[in-house]
């Protein structure tokens, strides 16, 4: 039986999973975009568990670990910080302490509510009289009020009358698993401690960040005694005693409040949490908790994805969905979308390319345009660092940082910080996508032009001329295909390269002719020369790409037919995942392919290619791809149902939509996978439904996987909001708000008036 | 000035630098092939110093350091093992503590007597009350009797009358400065101290090697009271207090015994080393010191290489033949060679392939042919150890190990370990070469054969066949220019994969002829099949290799010439060494070489090539390398002499031979490259003096660098030693043993008679 439920709002787990706990505490992970935890326990656990409580744009520099230190690595890699664990509550029932791995425990329930935003967890515990306990916990942090966090602790002894003591704490004593010297990371600065509350401040040991919690603790039960206060380093408590009656809950409630130094001053944030934890407390549980359902409802009305008929899908997406939410929200332009989120410590860092291939899509048809375009003003506030890095490594204009946490690169696999250069080639493609979409060119005179440039220096002296074949090559890269590496002529790299000098020359046109004195600035500030410019246009006409023609199909790099040409299909199934049971030579010499390479750039550049084109590339490499990087299974396939290979587009949706829920790559016990998510979304809207934006006009050409009834999704597209239906028969676009605009359905017109629908046929 | 003097048979440090104190400490370094420190200063030193003491055969399997796990990589890496400091002589002058860092020195002297086999030191220091003292110490490592080491410290008061107190100790209490995990590796077992004596033994933390040190301490002046004994953990000590007159030597012998449980049961280990410190006290400090001596005098007859016109060069290479002899004397067939020998920590591992490539050539011309055999039997004994790491890869045979203390792979880069299996290759042509040299094909049928037909098997697995072009490849591999990684079909590993295969089946043949029934019981022990003998000889006929017909070059690999081609001598002098002022993937893309690669394989297989094609192939790529490896130089330098470029063969020379003297490479205070040493003498013999060994016949075609003036270096051939000596005018070779033969000089056939000489003039 699998460890997860299948149902269209929630995660469950039935029964208690000791050997898969930290699977289940990645799943049940909560966050509200300012910070964010694992699904653990509150009560202490003895059992295998990977504890962690993280805080948006809290990291941590540790020094860097390689076994052989390689010019140009990076001192340090920014480490996504454990910080106080503010959840914890010991609780004794009649003098035994509450332990779930060592306890008689049944009817274990952990439930992960997406409609609502928050974390259930109850069962029933039996001591050896045979006195039974009931237990339910509920845990949500508001995304009203983002600093606070609400946790109600409910116990109810069914058969005896007794004690509960209760000890709500907060602990900064924590670690990093994956420390690389072992060290803990945080320096007590203050704390206090009183009856009912409790606060801490801790400090990073390097970059001075300062974290304050706040307690505030309220118990619905007859206190007995006194409450008890302690204090030790990094830890503050209050010990609570309460009579227990046969059948009647006894509860405790704890407030906490979170405060950074990244938002407040120093010396501001205990008076600030305090504060914050103390409105919170007054409001009382029952209304944050109210309150928390309606926002999220609220959410769930502008980005929800129905679908009929196929719950395991219904789940899956809504599962991505929420956790992206989760993550980032967009309203803080300091913040990027971490792989883990706050889910785990993997990877480290905040930000990766996959926030422009695979996020910002996403964010841009569900939220308002101000949220994509801080996710590129980040970027453009890292261009002065990203310009450090290209130094680094000897070359001109800018090279952003394969992982980031403030624009420094901080990855150190030579193979990727250094080659797996194409990652400039996303963030430029991002600025496309987003004026696209949105058409907001504003944002080019004022902040894209100087990105792309830059970018744009940095291709034209990275690649090099050949004389005998007069070409300019790329060599020495990684392409997005990372079971390949220090390549030449990756055709993906190679393209894209080409492509921002092409997009590059045309926005300089476009300032030319609408923002000529804003041009002459940019062209002053740059000193761009016009040499330069002449460069690029002889390296656009001169781009060396490999090709196989016999094939019809882009290579993608020089001498991949010179590998052994196997399928994924004919591997023996125990030698699955590669990465798992291959040594890495062994990777690298074969033909297999981690994620989408060539098939990236068709889906990037989609309207620069035929279908046949498409549908070459994509018979020829998906066979051989096996689908490794989380980032995989949705590029494919969106490609898939754009060539009308629905049931390959279904199969590789269920794969990215339900690669956490199914834990397809074992690995997700370290925590969730992100970024990846938003590909489920893509598989959807860009596949299923085929929505594209071309010059300002939008269109879908929307098919119905064989096993749904009928799905449906919202998109928000220069102030419109639209609704896309798709059922056997027809697809309705309803207009939800905005005037009335022409959109394009299988290549035919059609008007959507105000507040008004379209039907149209649904075509096989 | 240059930190250290020339001189024909010493290495003179005149003056205290402490600044460049671990480079001097590299090259002060001793060893005896049992074991050796650098020259680190007996007394207390607070100065900057690689404190270093290593007994031949002990390591230490540290938990491998990597910042991102690759599949396939070594659980640990074994680390050259700093043990016990046993010259620690603590010296209190007047009460003061004896520290050069702090003391006012003056005449301050380190001398390498390489003639004699020890080191000397001696300075004067002077205190606040102008009281002088001189300090005179020798310290050696017997020849004779490997266990034994012997320090005399000599202190002589040069103006008044006062105290000594010296504290020899044996401090177990060492750590690794290259720990991964800046853990200590030691852990005690027994001490025992009583006056004028100590014995410490300690244990490994992992792998149970046992080391045991004992001390004797005889004092030649007063003693005033009693000698005070003193343990610690991991430590013990005698402090005796001398009464001192002046102008009146006082002297402190000390004679210690390190015996291991390589050797000798765990429980006799003190007992032995009781013993060995007890004879060599009472033998004594002068006597030992004669012998010692008498030894390298004896060492030096068969080994020197004299050098007239150039004191530069003739210490270069005597510095060279001493440290090779320090590191190895091939007694003990459980050793080798490593990169460091005693002189440092660094890489770690004692086994690379610059044993049989560049150390293998030298033993068999200076030393009996078992030495030379025991290197190779080093090998064979590591056959299924080689055969698991080619398993772990997923491919047949045996893969050797790129790093290795016992025969296990160690290495944990996956560009070098998994694939710079060119090594394999090296380790089939030593083969070749010690039985083309010595005549010795016995060991084809004892040992050979089984190796080679492993490492074809490797081979045969590790290619793949290309249909569309018919040929054999070799994808994903690093050559022995490792300033390229994971490339296509370089062509020195192509080369030297086919020769295995080619040089395999010669070997079979002449077993077939020679030892049929011995052929039989090897097929069947190594179950060798009829079609794998097939398939070897479809890889040989259908092997490809990457050339540039125009320019007449074989290809460094394939699309070597699609990189900016560019040479040494146009990079400015701040930008080199690359290694240290390049990121690495600058490195990677560029077309500079480190060392010898495409060159390598015409230096090794040097009879199948054409006077022309080496030509051709050195002018394109020599003046493409950088020699940042220690190993590079030689190589070059022979093909130049070959080629008859006298001048660059020369400046290659002198690169070789005075790397470490000259600190060509900016990092011998880490150590000395005691492998690349024997480049040195392959420069002169195989280089300068053109020496080949062909059909079993001995040829030279001498030439001599214009800054000399005459040059000699003595051979063992098949039994006879023979002096070559080169001047100007003429060639002279001597037989010094073994009756008269024929060798060939500049292509003319000359008789050398028994104890007799012949007489050729010198081509220019």
């Amino acid at each position: 039986m699998k460890q997860f439920q299948a149902d269209e709002w929630k995660v469950i787990e039935d029964g208690l999973h000791l050997k898969e706990n930290r699977l289940a505490e990645s799943m049940m992970s909560l966050g509200n975009g300012h910070m964010g935890m694992r699904g653990n326990f509150e009560e202490d656990f003895s059992g295998d568990s990977l504890q962690g409580t993280y805080v948006a744009g809290v990291y941590y520099p540790d020094k860097t670990r390689v076994g052989w230190w390689k010019n140009g690595y990076p001192e340090y890699f920014a480490k996504v910080l454990n910080a106080t664990n503010f959840i914890g509550i010991q609780v004794e029932i009649n003098g035994q302490n509450l332990d779930l791995a060592k306890a008689n425990v049944k009817d274990f329930k952990r439930e992960l509510n997406m409609k609502h935003g928050y974390l259930l967890r109850s069962f029933t515990v039996t001591d050896e009289q045979n006195r039974q306990t009931q237990i339910e916990v509920i845990r949500f942090l508001s995304i009203d009020d983002k600093e606070i966090a609400v946790i109600s602790y409910r116990v109810t002894p069914l058969n005896y009358v007794g004690e509960i003591k209760f000890t709500p704490y907060l602990d900064g004593d924590v670690r990093n698993e994956d420390a690389n010297y072992d060290e803990k990371f945080w320096l007590e600065v203050s704390k206090a401690v009183t009856p009912f509350s409790g606060v801490l401040t801790l400090k990073t040991k390097k970059l001075d960040f300062l974290v304050t919690t706040a307690m505030k603790v309220a118990i619905d039960g007859d206190v007995i005694g006194q409450v008890e206060v302690y204090e030790k380093e990094k830890y503050v408590s209050n010990t609570i005693t309460v009579k227990a009656n046969a059948n009647k809950p006894v509860t405790l409630f704890k407030y906490v409040a979170v405060t950074t130094n990244r938002d407040y001053q120093n010396e501001e944030l205990e008076k600030i949490a305090n504060l914050r934890v103390e409105v919170a407390y007054n409001q009382g549980f029952n209304s944050l908790f109210q309150a928390q359902q309606q926002a999220w409802e609220s959410r769930w009305k502008e980005s929800d994805i129905v679908i009929e008929g196929d719950i395991a899908a219904q789940q899956g997406i809504r599962f991505n969905i929420f956790q992206l939410y989760q993550t980032y929200d967009g309203e803080d332009p300091r913040l990027n979308i971490g792989p883990k989120g706050f889910t785990g410590e993997k990877y480290g860092g905040s930000t990766y390319w996959d926030t422009e291939a695979y996020c910002l899509p996403f964010y841009l048809s569900t939220s308002d345009p101000s949220i994509a375009r801080n996710l590129l003003i980040y970027r453009y506030n890292h261009l002065e660092k990203a310009k450090e890095n290209a130094a680094k490594l000897g070359l001109k204009g800018a090279l952003y940082p394969m992982v980031t946490m403030n624009g420094e690169e901080c990855h150190n696999e030579w193979e990727i910080t250094f080659e797996e250069i194409h990652r400039n080639g996303a963030i430029a493609h991002a600025i496309y996508n987003y004026v696209n979409y949105t058409g907001d060119q504003s944002y080019l005179s004022e902040y894209g032009f100087e990105v792309l440039a830059e970018i744009s220096r940095f291709w034209a002296d990275r690649v090099n001329y050949q004389p005998q074949k007069d070409v300019y090559m790329i060599l020495g890269v990684t392409g997005p295909n990372e079971y390949e590496n220090n390549v030449n002529n990756n055709w993906y790299t190679n393209r894209i390269a080409s492509w921002t000098l092409e997009y590059t020359l045309e926005v300089m046109d476009y300032l030319k002719a609408n923002y000529p004195s804003r041009l002459k600035d940019l062209i002053e500030k740059l000193a761009l020369q016009d040499q330069e410019i002449e460069k690029w246009k002889e390296i656009i006409a001169k781009m060396y790409y490999p090709v196989e023609e016999n094939l019809g199909i882009f290579l993608q790099q020089d001498g991949y037919l010179d590998k052994v040409q196997l399928f994924v299909k004919d591997l023996p199934k125990e030698e699955l995942p590669l990465n798992q049971h291959w040594s890495w030579d062994r990777i690298l010499r074969s033909c297999f392919i981690k994620q989408a390479d060539v098939l990236q750039g068709l889906y990037f550049l989609n309207d620069q290619y035929t279908l046949e084109q498409k549908k070459n590339n994509f018979d020829f490499y998906e066979p051989r791809t096996v689908h490794e990087s989380s980032l995989s299974p949705c590029v494919h396939s969106i490609l898939a149902a754009e060539i009308g290979y629905e049931d390959k587009a279904y199969e590789l949706y269920l794969r990215t939509a339900r690669l956490d829920l199914d834990n397809y790559n074992n690995d997700t016990d370290d925590g969730l996978h992100i970024t990846s998510m938003a590909g489920s979304w893509l598989s959807i809207v860009h596949g299923f439904a085929g929505m594209r934006v071309r010059s300002g006009m939008i269109t879908f050409k929307p098919f119905i996987p064989k096993a749904w009834e009928a799905y449906s999704f919202k998109i928000l597209f220069r102030g419109h909001l639209l609704k896309v239906s798709v059922n056997k028969d027809e697809v309705i676009i309803t207009q939800e708000q905005g005037q009335s605009f022409e959109v394009k359905v299988y290549d035919q017109m059609v008007t959507i008036l105000e507040n008004n629908s379209v039907k149209i046929t649904t075509q096989a």
